[in-house]
């Protein structure tokens, strides 16, 4: 592997998915493999599991980390090309994602979206412009448009449920929906198309898509989805419910704010087959989901969140083999 | 031990002072103890003392650290049960702290008091939550109402004062007086409360405390100690004098503006038995203490900075023997 | 070497310059050497290339390192003697820096000046007081004044081109020429000094300083250099070009607004000897150097970052032989 940006990166789903079960099952198994090597983990934003997870992975490898919080360590980024710098940003990417390079063997980097325009956001500039200049390989620990590693310990999930319950999905695919959800703020598309992307690619699942009408993603990471407004046809039969909020595409950011009834309930689950529950968090209780829904034998959050360390230390490994 | 919130978690004082010393006098004798183990430090509010001498009494067990500053680095979490999240907490405690109990193996948390609301900060909800959710051991990294390493780094350097004067204490209890000081600004009662908890489990001194009228701390922490709000009286005769402020506990979060001669002096000393002065750090000088008892031969206010080293050392040890 | 604050600490640069060297070819061919000690890094100011360049640099030679950035993680401290400790101050480096002290084997140390008085920042009272107090070695990450791991990262890179082209010097010594540079805000002059300093010390070149007719820097610093005020006739034959702004040493902190002609172009370059190009970073493209000239292949900038790593591995490993 050569970066980790989107599913592309991921040449076969399914190995990548044993690999991280392989060191769920045995933590340390490689722990000599990222001896000498060093992970540079920058965050241009906050960041929970995925900082303590990816940490906990290079770790668990055998790697030194060094996390830069750009913001509050550092200094602003210029990433424009040809820029007069004589504005609020110090330092461009271009002077510093070499020198980032030269420190580190991996570099991997958070930056989201900000929501205001389109084509700058999906342009996903940043990324791409340490990616150009760093001249190490690049982990994505959520981008503007993509959550890669999310999307993959969702998928580690979900295929370790239905290792344990392989009889039910002898003769089908499961159903799998991605159920959008209410908020109060502006929240990024990046994890619902990450996550459509993903079961897309996988190829293993009936996937539909359910939001209210004007929500709809970009059809570069759903095609291949089935799309359905109606959000309660949308839950019938299905054995996983994935529930996440996204502010529009269409009308860039826009909070969708009179769709509490979109809040998923016991009520609702009803008609699908005792459907499990995933939802990447931060979670705002009592307003994507209930209370009910989230504490119930039923959720898986609590293992997608444990599943992100095992997510990124096969990621991190690929890399390891791909460049030594 | 399961935890380490207040001095009933330790269940022999005098043992784990020992084990503390054992640390001081070769801190790498248990260098393999905590390998392949990890401790997670999470932040809710800033720290120095506490945040480097846990982190180094973890690494010299052999432990990989990792620090999360929940404000900077992460979002806001929300405490209470069945809230309606639509408000500015990111993400339930009962949803990240599970998720951290996944990724380390002891988590060690500060959390201060709000000194608005008595009832809400001695009900020490946060800690208790993470308690409840995270599966792991927990270790206060000092909370509304309690400083438990600060305590046990105070504890071993008592007795280490006293086993280098073991003559003078043949006959009788060192004397410890707990003396309130002056302070500009609205300061928790937690060392005051933790330092009372465990010279009284501790039962080896005559233990007094002063302050002015109205600055009483809780009786659950003071409880056999003799109240005394005449500072020189209460002085009379001491071998270590421990000096802080707290705001408080009656009208609370109060800070007392007319007091500034309750500082501690040379002059005041001369009743005691050239008694050792004692305090937590970080302290206002010449406000709380003047510089010259500060910088005087009688301070142990160093020594008590670098046994905090020890004190976590021995807690962490303790813990990580109580699970293996 | 027993602290590291200015080139007075180097007893012999070219030696150091010769330690960084081999570990630059041989990255962990001292990997055991610091192992059991470990560095603090204390940050009163941002730090990206400082920051990150020293931890790797300490854990190649098997150094734990502690990171601590005390504006948010900790809080303000108090550097004046006899202070009454009313105001916004929480702790008096008297009493922080020793515990740093026993915490760490080497405190590393990163102050900015404030640009406000002169005499102040000169004085250079934050590190004093620090090596004052802290009671082991103390390292510069750049103070008021200087900023010698980047003068020796300078020299490094300087000494691998001049080896590179040694049939080119073999009768003269190379010409390097500081020149002043426009910035739209108030600049430490700390690099400046401490180039002009270490190239002095160093005493195998012409040196040159350029700049603008009442930018000139302490004398204490330049005494040996050719000042000429012609930027143009200072390029004359240059085989090195250090391109730098910083902000009035007279009119002290004194923005020159005026100067933008002094930006380094392609065409200033035309008088040199194909001279390359050099800058600390973070620079402002197209204010202080126009993009041809940062992206052309004279361009140094980015070994002069990479070798960050190289310097500081050579003087931490200095201080553990100086102090074992």
């Amino acid at each position: 592997m050569k970066q980790f940006i989107s599913v592309n990166d991921a040449s076969n789903i399914d190995q990548l998915v044993q690999l991280a079960l392989r060191y769920k099952a045995d933590p340390l198994c490689d722990r000599n493999k990222g001896q000498g090597k060093r992970l540079g983990c920058l965050f241009l934003n906050p960041s929970l599991r995925t900082r303590l997870s990816t940490q906990v992975a290079a770790q668990q490898l055998g790697m030194e980390v060094i996390v830069l919080n750009a913001a509050a360590d550092g200094w602003k980024l210029e990433f424009g090309e040809g820029v007069i710098m004589n504005g609020d940003t110090v330092e461009h990417v271009k002077d510093a994602a070499p020198i980032l390079g030269q420190y580190v063997d991996i570099l991997a980097l958070r930056s989201f979206p900000e929501l205001k325009d389109r084509e700058t956001d999906y342009a996903e500039h940043i990324i791409h412009q340490f990616i150009r200049y760093a001249g190490v390989p690049v982990i994505s620990l959520e981008t503007a448009t993509l959550h890669p590693l999310q999307s993959l310990a969702d998928l580690i999930t979900i295929s370790e449920t239905l290792q344990a319950n392989a009889k039910h999905y002898q003769n089908r695919k499961p159903k799998i929906v991605l159920s959008w959800a209410p908020h109060i703020r502006s929240i990024p598309q990046c994890v619902a198309n990450s996550f459509s992307q993903w079961i897309n690619a996988w190829q293993q699942a009936e996937f539909v898509i359910t939001h209210p009408a004007g929500w709809e993603l970009h059809e570069a990471y759903t095609a291949g989805a089935t799309i359905e407004t109606d959000q309660q046809k949308a839950l019938e039969g299905a054995d996983f419910v994935y529930v996440k909020n996204w502010s529009s595409y269409r009308s860039y950011g826009e909070i969708h704010k009179e769709a509490s009834d979109w809040m998923l309930t016991t009520r609702k689950l009803a008609v699908t087959r005792q459907a499990k529950i995933m939802h990447c968090l931060p979670v705002r209780r009592n307003v994507e989901l209930s209370d009910e829904v989230l504490d119930s034998p039923a959720s898986l959050v609590q293992q997608q969140g444990g599943n992100r360390v095992w997510a990124a230390q096969a990621v991190l490994q690929s890399i390891l083999n791909g460049t030594a």
